[in-house]
């Protein structure tokens, strides 16, 4: 039966699909399948006593106040525990550079709101982050991609890119999802210097930056950008840096932030009044008690070491049991690694198999806005448990080996 | 010192401005002045203890889902159990119908991002609720206003309204924010027979209709649309129907429920997925765990009972303190009622003398999006303690009086 409503609906709702990942993640649930598809935390890690302890404490003391209405930028002791713990990592910033989104992905709609008309090209790395790409669908945005290789974002391309006149670079310069990928301190720079020259500001996501388990901690873009851009203690620089408490804590509380001039956090707070007033008073209240004191610092140290074991069980998996033809990466941290099929294979087509030998990830193409990628795909290492990870990497690899013989016969016959 | 980023707005920021209700907090915000300004609940009835015990049983129980990352369209036990509660008021409709907002504001931007085009008209209440003006002005939206009495919306002038070719109807049927009046069941068919024959769809944003002191509950609008518009149980009717435990539990949590036909729930759980993912997993069970068993209509009894206590003692004072020229609404349920001064006087100009006497309420002008108002007043019975609204509203009748009796002068030395 037709509704009134179907003839309504406003012309950039056309270009609306429901998530790639979301519909392949359906196909993935099923409960017998080892799925490294999903971007999912582990759950083991997740602090649920000191959470109760918090919640608790919180309840006793700021009841009326955790769940009452709050401001819209976000709680002021949380925001200060951020610029705290942001200069550590050579951001100097105060808490008015600082608000408080329901998760990245809000932050993401929020830039692309206040910053995409609609046609406007943006560039990205390739392959890049998809939820990004549908939040600026959204908004009209076009893409320039910028190749990357084992160090990052070739930077060497980045002129050309920027003289079609992009609104904005966007880069996620650690163990980047989807390609596990981080960008070499000389890339880095070579950005900074770039997007300056140019005069075009910078957006860095980095959402696991804190994730490393092994090799030297990056100054990130906006540090290497701040050095010479601080007006009496206010960051005034040439790039939006972004991070979130979903890999840190728990992603179930949407908590994340954004770091910015003062007058684009202002503009963001308009945004955010009109759009959901503010975050969750009691997620950013329970946050602060749980993070506050050094547990945080503490906390990260044992996600790190999981992650790490993880990682490790599937690298060494890998090279058992994978085919010499097909490559992957090897990130010093974060969630995902990387997998590169020999050209002319079709990811998307072996997940189909794959889902019938009960294992999943997720096909790269998705992740390539300009096109290609077909023969890519990513692997998560973070919500499965070792063994599982041994189990699963195993069935893929004994698929990807039939599937590369037949790739290769198929070739030949056509040489 | 500039930045890059601020030539950098696209088109539709120029239109955002900060939100005046809450500017005006701010200056209202001092704390020995008595605010009638806000749109707060009341504290006292918030229930703390029992989100102490949900939270502790929801994390001794389901710890890592309630951390972790969870689906769109909100908690399935949750979004049943708004089935299950609309079903007693009459709105039958099954978990499919309904998607969980953060909060009611999230619910009215996506209703903006989903129908509005730049330039499309809607038609209002007037005065209407802010926040909704707020939500779409920044995609462009004009408005019609239908002008309402004592029994809400005019119905008799929305004909001349619908020939013009409005995108929807928006109303607040019930104690609506910012008059406190309740439209009459005969208008509520009339509007529903209008629309229908117009083709013209409803959004019915009913934050307070559970909180009625007294008289009898009216049917919702989408109950009188929707005794004939059901296909196999899904709702499949001409009206978007909005409520939210803002007012029922805490605000803030930010938690809201859309109801509407499936394909409309499937678009706004599109636009969610890309606009922050999914309402926050641990403020979604809480909030279950906390209003089962019955605990909601216990609770909502208690509100119902301080609520009413203060709009009695506020009329009272009204009564006893404010001049005759001066009129107001006497709601039967909801936070606020509505003053309206003498004509040709304005309320902004009352409210800066009011601040100085430490007593604070919101102008009326805002609320009307075509003009006209500038003499109305929203005036909040539900935060304030009754000591202290007696107290606020003597200090405000004394101003009202002094203000009314220069008005008189002035006006007779122009006659």
């Amino acid at each position: 039966m037709q509704t009134p409503w179907e003839y309504r609906y406003a012309h950039r709702t056309q270009k609306m699909g429901s998530s790639v990942i979301r519909e392949l993640l359906k196909l993935t649930e099923q409960p017998d399948i080892i799925s490294f598809a999903g971007g999912l935390p582990a759950p083991e890690v997740f602090p649920v006593a000191e959470f109760r302890e918090a919640c608790n404490r919180v309840l006793d003391t700021l009841g009326a106040q955790a769940l009452q209405y709050s401001t819209t930028e976000g709680y002021t002791p949380l925001r200060e525990m951020i610029a705290r713990h942001t200069a550590r990592y050579g951001i100097h910033v105060n808490a008015n550079n600082i608000a408080i989104t329901s998760g990245s992905q809000q932050a993401l709609d929020f830039i692309g709101r206040l910053f995409i008309n609609r046609g406007d090209y943006i560039v990205v790395e390739s392959p890049t982050y998809l939820g990004a790409l549908q939040a600026w669908n959204a908004y009209g945005a076009q893409y320039i991609s910028v190749p990357s290789d084992e160090n990052g974002m070739i930077v060497d391309e980045l002129e050309k890119a920027l003289r079609i006149g992009p609104k904005f670079i966007y880069v996620l310069p650690n163990f980047q999802n989807p390609s596990g990928v981080t960008m070499s301190l000389e890339r880095r720079q070579k950005l900074v210097e770039i997007a300056d020259h140019y005069g075009v500001p910078i957006i860095e996501d980095d959402p696991y930056g804190q994730l490393r388990f092994e090799g030297d901690h990056l100054p990130s873009v906006a540090v290497l950008d701040s050095r010479y851009r601080h007006d009496n203690g206010s960051y005034t620089g040439n790039v939006i840096y972004m991070s979130t408490f979903s890999k840190l804590l728990a992603p179930g509380l949407r908590l994340a932030w954004v770091i910015a001039p003062e007058q684009v956090i202002r503009k963001i707070v308009m945004t955010k009044q009109a759009a959901d007033l503010h975050t969750a008073t009691f997620s950013q209240i329970v946050a602060h008690e749980v993070a506050k004191g050094g547990f945080l610092d503490e906390h990260v140290k044992v996600i790190r070491a999981v992650y790490k074991e993880r990682r490790d069980v599937m690298l060494e998996t890998m090279d058992e049991v994978f085919p010499r033809e097909v490559r992957w990466t090897r990130p010093q941290g974060g969630m995902f690694l990387w997998g590169i099929l020999p050209e002319h294979m079709d990811a998307a087509e072996v997940l189909k198999k794959a889902v019938e030998k009960k294992v999943a990830f997720v096909p790269g193409a998705p992740f390539h806005p300009t096109g290609g990628g077909q023969n890519t795909m990513r692997i998560n290492f973070s919500y499965t448990k070792p063994e599982v990870i041994r189990e699963g990497i195993t069935r893929l690899g004994m698929l990807l080996r039939e599937e590369v013989a037949k790739n290769a016969r198929q070739k030949h016959l056509y040489d």
